[in-house]
């Protein structure tokens, strides 16, 4: 049997980051993890962890879902740069140029958001679902969107967290805590925005709270508006809150309650259970996902972001 | 000098139907408009429109664009009908079949957002940008989203005008005429809720009504919406409401507001006049766009929406 070919993965995220040397799911070599602290010490130790890989020619593609916000327009000065993050230490960090140049491989940067949807595009609860979506519901939100088989990126990454949804001050007297755009639907319903309206972190509200109802109504217009103006086959909810199970039949039922029967799919109307899901890979969408951007620069023998 | 190829389009609204023999804008040989009656009728008109054009080899490829709700996805036994139309006599046409069947050339169906996404992306205001979105505010709200240089079709067809977006009952306790969802973006802001609101058609409301800041408004957060969901590099507003040229400063005054320096590009922040523009082809954008779908079906050889 013919060896499997590697390929490097990065999750970059705000509080840790995972580095994996993979040919696919359940066929992980190595695996290392550790938390985010300045940019020269976590890129140094990414670096490093490859860097026997590289040399070896075991891995000539590396592939980077990142936190953000990330610049991916490749005609702009500061191309493969974290720009302005509140990450202290992280603003104005050429991630990509600093990989590269250490590491000299193919190497292809895009948000962790996008790069969970491929993961789970590729291997997961969406894989060969096309066009489909990942949304994650946590510290912040935001989306990716997974057309013709690569993330969408338009004028700019999509930031598709900061919609703005009806709210009712009548039922939820919070005003968001969006620095931004206040009430926008990742000021309402993120991760900090419901400890700070209950004083209580979501994992640990109880599941019989009337405040779960608001948090799936938010949740629910959302995935509305993005199912009217991306028609996903499949749309994927991730992120801490999330992890609250309870809340995808919630959710599910408020879909369906507001599309009100107008989209006119048996996929929608009859069988939801199946469109709305949580990851396949578990917590393993981001680092996987590397994986599988890392394949599609081997594919095209070029950066499939450009 | 050669003879520059002809194409045939159709627009096929809901009021009245345009066929055009073009090889562009500008070079419009032949043109000819009727009422939508019956489908026997219209299809009857167009189908006799073309044949010349068709016996004679002159053109070989047709592009349509369609009123709807239109059942866009090939593998549907009512591929290239007209579905459950509320215009009378309309539910259920085999729209594009009978055109093949009748002409026998190559033809290809899209929603009339859609192509007048393609004409603008093609020839218009558009021109170039990919992606782009292109929406129409009239009789009701739909939206074509052009990457890659084609209409986006996912699971069903875009249906981005009923998208929720946020609405104060103390400043517009009008309830929105969707018969579906009430107050979604066209239930509030399409031709018919601004005449039912306020007794008056919207190409008669004076110009200094205060309800021009509400409609602004309802735009500017749907706008807000898709560049945050499908950022768009151009964004076109058709529809008779946007005959009202006064909107075009208000929506774009309060979308940068809205936005309030989150996308941080500046084509939105600092030159928002030509990132939100009217239709480059007038009242053309339709007929010319089922050309440019018409030269996409002569390019790849096929149709370009399978």
């Amino acid at each position: 049997m013919p060896t499997k070919k590697l390929y490097g993965g990065i999750e970059a995220g705000g509080t840790k980051f995972v580095c994996v040397v993979a040919g696919g799911p359940g066929h992980i070599v190595d695996e290392i993890r550790f938390m985010t602290t300045t940019p020269e010490e976590t890129l140094g130790r990414a670096i490093q962890f490859f860097q026997p890989f590289v040399t070896s020619g075991q891995v000539s593609a590396i592939g980077v879902g990142s936190f953000g916000p990330l610049d991916l327009n490749p005609e702009s000065s500061t191309y493969g740069f974290i720009t302005a993050t509140p990450k202290p230490g992280w603003s104005n960090t050429d991630v990509l140029g600093r990989l590269r140049r250490a590491l000299k491989v193919n190497i292809s940067l895009d948000t962790d958001v996008d790069v969970a949807g491929l993961g789970e595009y590729k291997w997961g609860a969406s894989k060969g679902c096309d066009p489909s979506l990942y949304l994650t519901i946590g510290t912040g939100i935001g989306g990716g969107y997974i057309k013709d088989g690569k993330s969408l990126i338009g004028l700019l990454t999509l930031e598709m967290g900061h919609i703005r949804i009806p709210h009712s001050r009548e039922l939820d007297p919070f005003f968001g805590i969006c620095p931004f755009h206040g009430d926008c639907f990742e000021g309402l319903a993120s991760g900090p925005a419901i400890e700070k309206r209950l004083g209580l972190t979501g994992a640990v509200v109880p599941e019989n709270d009337p405040f779960w109802d608001i948090e799936a109504d938010y949740i629910a217009s959302a995935l509305m508006n993005y199912i009217l103006t991306l028609s996903p086959k499949k749309i994927i909810l991730g992120g801490g809150v999330m992890q609250r199970e309870f809340l995808f039949p919630k959710v599910r039922r408020r879909v369906r309650e507001l599309l009100n029967g107008y989209v006119s799919s048996k996929i929608v109307l009859e069988n939801i259970e199946s469109y709305i899901l949580p990851p396949g890979l578990g917590n393993q969408s981001g680092s996987l996902g590397a994986i599988a951007l890392a394949m599609q620069i081997d594919e095209g023998n070029n950066d499939p972001r450009i």
